[in-house]
């Protein structure tokens, strides 16, 4: 089987992950929630209407296309209408994923401009509009990829026992499908493990610093309210738009 | 005084750097040197002559200009000519710094692509040009920011003893500035608590593994080696070009 569907190797990139994502989260965490940043058009017209942060993940993902950042099937933009890539194609791994267009991105943004900072940063306002919004590009960016892995995971899945999802594609049943793909120790390990993670990232090394961290708690709930349920819908999605007998 | 230049809140803030610079690190140390990132031209036309860091490097400071970065006292640009910010400007802290053009990117970055990112991350091409480039922003930024830190550390030393800044100034005298502003506790206690977060922050969670990250003594070495020499460096052409009398 391909590499990038052996379920192992998934995982062992999934917990990977978790340190990209906690480490961007921390940035985040030491400025305040400044929610200026995400309203549409409050930093003046230049923007084009959009909101800092929409600027810049706009502006960063136009970068990354040319970059050839989106032909690789582990990454998902924000935004449509990027540039084609000035870069040559530069690597050749097979594609191991079903044709799909299955792209939560709005929702993961939605979710995290209203949830997920206000549960990291605390409120208010400390002018600190570049370096949140960079830090926000830097978590949206980590938190997608996490959550768009479902698509590895939902094929490895598939490919490891047709007779079980085959039917259920059929019957488009989307409850069962949400149930055969679920594994509660799995995700209670990884909770654990993100908490775990979390506390020895965020301790202070020093009695005088002052500078707010990432709450253990507060990261293992971003991944049991947020990060795993998307990712599960990832997966379901993928699997319903999925044809079974391929 | 003014709060940015107090001893205690500089050395706050640089603590805090740290783990910005180890997180940038440990990220980048997951993929190998490819050094085919850091050559100029080795990717095409299309990006005007510049490598591949290079090219991301500009365009992202291009989008930074505009979101106002560099106005800031603490933030110096790798690449000239880059736009006039868009942003309204929002902070009004005032700028402690005497005037000053000192900025040594050049050579931040020429460390960086030459005996950092060496010491940092396994030898060959793993094809992660992209993730490699993004992650090296993140580096350099971290660094430069880290390394420009002395104009505030050089400032708030000078104002705490002018009598003795003022006459070294006036002889020109590199030596004796450099003797003057350097901190060997300071800097034995840095290095102890470098190693002792890498060592905190590299560590494996699962025993399968096998991702490389950073190892505690060369994170110790890039700051002995790199980052706190540059620093005095900056510390030193500051006091330099400063005005003994004002």
């Amino acid at each position: 089987m391909n590499r990038q569907l052996l379920l192992e190797s998934i995982r062992d990139n999934l917990v990977r992950q978790e340190e990209t994502i906690l480490f961007a989260l921390i940035e985040r965490a030491q400025f305040r929630v400044n929610s200026t940043i995400y309203r549409p058009g409050a930093l003046g017209e230049l923007l084009g209407g959009e909101s800092l942060v929409g600027y810049l993940l706009r502006e960063t993902e136009t970068i990354h296309a040319r970059m050839r950042r989106y032909t690789s099937p582990d990454e998902h933009p924000f935004y449509t209408g990027l540039p084609e890539p000035i870069l040559p194609a530069l690597r050749f791994d097979e594609n191991p994923l079903r044709p799909n267009t299955v792209n939560i991105n709005a929702d993961i943004r939605r979710n995290y401009e209203t949830a997920v900072v206000p549960a990291i940063c605390e409120d208010g306002d400390d002018g600190q509009y570049g370096s949140s919004s960079v830090a926000d590009v830097s978590c949206l960016q980590a938190i997608s990829r996490r959550v768009h892995f479902g698509k590895f995971v939902a094929e490895s899945k598939f490919r490891a026992r047709p007779e079980l999802f085959a039917p259920l594609i059929r019957a488009a049943d989307e409850q069962g499908l949400m149930e055969r793909i679920t594994d509660t120790v799995v995700e209670r390990a990884v909770l654990d493990r993100v908490r775990e993670k979390a506390r020895t990232y965020g301790q202070e090394f020093l009695s005088q610093r002052t500078a707010p961290t990432l709450d253990p708690e507060v990261a293992r709930m971003i991944y049991a309210d947020h990060i795993i349920p998307m990712n599960k819908r990832v997966q379901v999605a993928y699997l319903l738009a999925r044809d079974p007998d391929a």
